[in-house]
């Protein structure tokens, strides 16, 4: 390795994460919307910089961008490095875009030493559900997975539906539609995504970079509605009360003393109400509430603990609803099952951490990404997390370049001493 | 006692209460506006049932009527029992209404058989917080306990200033302002209320009336403010979370502890949390909440109970913050004291009910009413609770006539057995 070769890198990620910044402001960060022209410009740019460096650049049939060493071009079979360029409304520079850097910063290091086996940078659109609701658009069009409700899912601002933005980039929608996977899944020999870490665990431990053993699976709850009976504050007595606000306190204390049970007998698990009120049209001071309402989003690598933490869950509220004389309503459950990285690929992702010098260290995502579509489509797909600070989808996402080498690095490595 | 007497007070009470909420119609229940045309038109109607039963009608100079026999009407000293005739908007008939009618009623009966002691029913005028934001403006004018903020608090509808309504029913305001009382306090021997309970605990226990022993004390926080910071919900793990949401659980968990084991220690407390609320510009379902808002209202006869139960949530406060590192702010604190009933009266209408052929029974109010100005104003004061379902300040109130007579025998047998 040329002892010059790091610092260029990283002056170029630092040069390409600045120009694209500036090429998509918005407020105090970043807006790259899905399928539109400024998610399109940063395609270009990236293409640009991709051919400036020797590489081959092409598009697939959903308008996702591809570079490759040129003699990599027509490869039967190849890993993927990617991830994908859009952002939510005023975030972050780094959420997906430093996992398609990181894929062309693999390639440029290996011009002119080559890899023993074809790499291919991915360069995603829409993976953020914040501009149709849905996300991995771009990674299930080209896997054949996005539904016609997908499609025909408007746009939050101009209402126009997902097909017809696609149709305004020149995409053709009929094989999308169809459900046609656009590339066959076995040509893809393993997917590895670089992203921000997007809690504060590689901070707090003070370590650069991580492997991703699996993308946590959830049980969602928009609103879980508890109803009681609303009456004076002041003269109601206690044995006669319906009090739903103390029903959801003693749900949520019961919730969070078995999250700690199963954390301390080494489950993973996550456990959010983000979402809670009383109802404004009847609420008051001096009322007992007639009901409230609070959202649930319970996370785990483990489908065991979710379909535990699902039965404790409606095992408490029926206690609680019996012993306090009030009901719980969950409404719908939105389930999303965990997707577990592949074995092998986070065995070697954890040797070739170990050999760029580094303690390895590994993790659950919390959050999705592209990597569990992959995975859904039969591709062995794997993570590298990188340390940032205040989380992602906000304007103040802390991503070191030093970390963010650390983790292209590692995938380097990994790359290298993949067998043919 | 003539048989056909509480036949023909009961018919009576029911044509007041029927004759008046035709007069007074808004939705489902009734409006009778504090220091409107609609009180006065209900006043008048009183007075001239007075009237019809050959009763003395009199106004003192807030406004307020008073009715009495007309061998009384110039008695240096007398007992009062009164209630308020104004009502919340959409309210029910019959708090603040039933025990004016009561002391009507009272009086109507003890035509020909006379008193021993001189007593003066009072109709008070504008008892409801709903139209000016304060509450017990008719004691409070007549006991010179009004501020100047009162008097200039702007109509809830009109914005116009308590003063201006009260001059357009020619009501001179310059002995309010001063803080004047409009009677000599001692001329009041004593001041009962007859009022419909505002809980379920006499529909519960099915009793028809019940003796007040004293009006539950308050203290009052509008929104307590829990802030921990906001997040991931599936990417930040459980150590570093600072969730306000589980944090106020908490504290309403502990707090509901608390309550019951100060129940089951023989003390008077209720305790309840209406508003809740996280902030609906920055919440979402997977997002770990920055900061939650809660309101409460801690209620109790006991001034001790009521600093005990401060210091503990100040407590359980300092130690959530300590271990979920979040914190609370608990904003203004609105303390409002117990106002105990008059023992030697709260003893006599013991006895009063006791000689009706019930079996004695006491209870505590947990809403303010203007029997606590009087005690405030130095006034012997005591109250009589009627079963009513549903509670109060709605137009499902649900008095039978049949306890409210119960209530006014009580009140009867103990003005009879007063001695002078």
């Amino acid at each position: 390795m040329n002892a010059a070769e790091p610092d260029t890198l990283s002056l170029l990620a630092q040069k390409i994460f600045d120009d694209l910044r500036a090429m998509s402001p918005d407020g105090a960060g970043v807006s790259r919307p899905a399928y539109s022209s400024i998610e399109t410009r940063a395609l270009d740019y990236l293409s640009d910089v991709a051919r400036a460096h020797g590489l081959a650049v092409d598009h697939d049939a959903a308008g996702n961008g591809w570079f490759c060493l040129p003699e990599h071009r027509d490869a039967d079979r190849f890993m993927v490095v990617g991830s994908h360029i859009d952002s939510v409304p005023e975030g972050g520079n780094f959420d997906g875009l430093a996992g398609v850097v990181a894929g062309l910063l693999v390639l440029i290091r290996a011009q002119g030493r080559g890899l023993r086996i074809p790499v291919k940078c991915l360069a995603l659109r829409g993976e953020e559900s914040a501009w149709f609701g849905s996300c991995y658009l771009g990674s299930k069009a080209l896997t054949g997975q996005m539904t016609a409700t997908e499609l025909a899912a408007p746009h939050k601002a101009d209402g126009r539906p997902l097909a017809d933005h696609m149709a305004d980039l020149g995409i053709d929608t009929a094989a999308i539609a169809a459900g046609q996977s656009l590339i066959a899944p076995d040509r893809i020999a393993g997917y590895v995504e670089l992203h921000i870490e997007q809690g504060p665990l590689l901070v707090e431990r003070d370590i650069p970079a991580a492997v991703v053993t699996g993308i946590r699976g959830n049980i969602r709850y928009r609103a879980i509605t508890c109803t009681g009976e609303g009456g004076h504050s002041g003269a109601v007595p206690r044995v006669y009360r319906r009090d739903p606000v103390l029903a959801m306190a003693d749900l949520l204390t019961r919730l969070d003393d078995s999250w700690l049970h199963i954390l301390q007998t080494g489950g993973d698990l996550v456990l959010t109400s983000g979402v809670v009120g009383t109802d404004p049209a009847r609420h008051a001071i001096t009322r007992i509430a007639d009901s409230i309402s609070f959202s649930l989003d319970i996370r785990s690598q483990s489908t065991e603990v979710l379909a535990h933490m699902r039965d404790y869950l409606h095992e408490e509220m029926a206690d609680i609803a019996r012993v306090r004389s009030v009901s719980f309503d969950t409404g719908p459950e939105i389930p999303a099952a965990p997707a577990l990285m592949d074995k092998t690929m986070v065995r070697d992702l954890m040797e070739a951490m170990r050999s760029t010098g580094i303690e390895p260290f590994s993790m659950a995502s919390g959050a999705g990404h592209d990597a569990a579509v992959f995975a859904q489509a039969g591709v062995p797909a794997a993570m590298i997390f990188v340390r940032n600070r205040n989380g992602s989808h906000n304007p103040r996402e802390a991503m070191e370049i030093a970390d963010f080498m650390v983790g292209t690095r590692i995938i380097s490595a990994y790359l290298e001493a993949l067998q043919p």
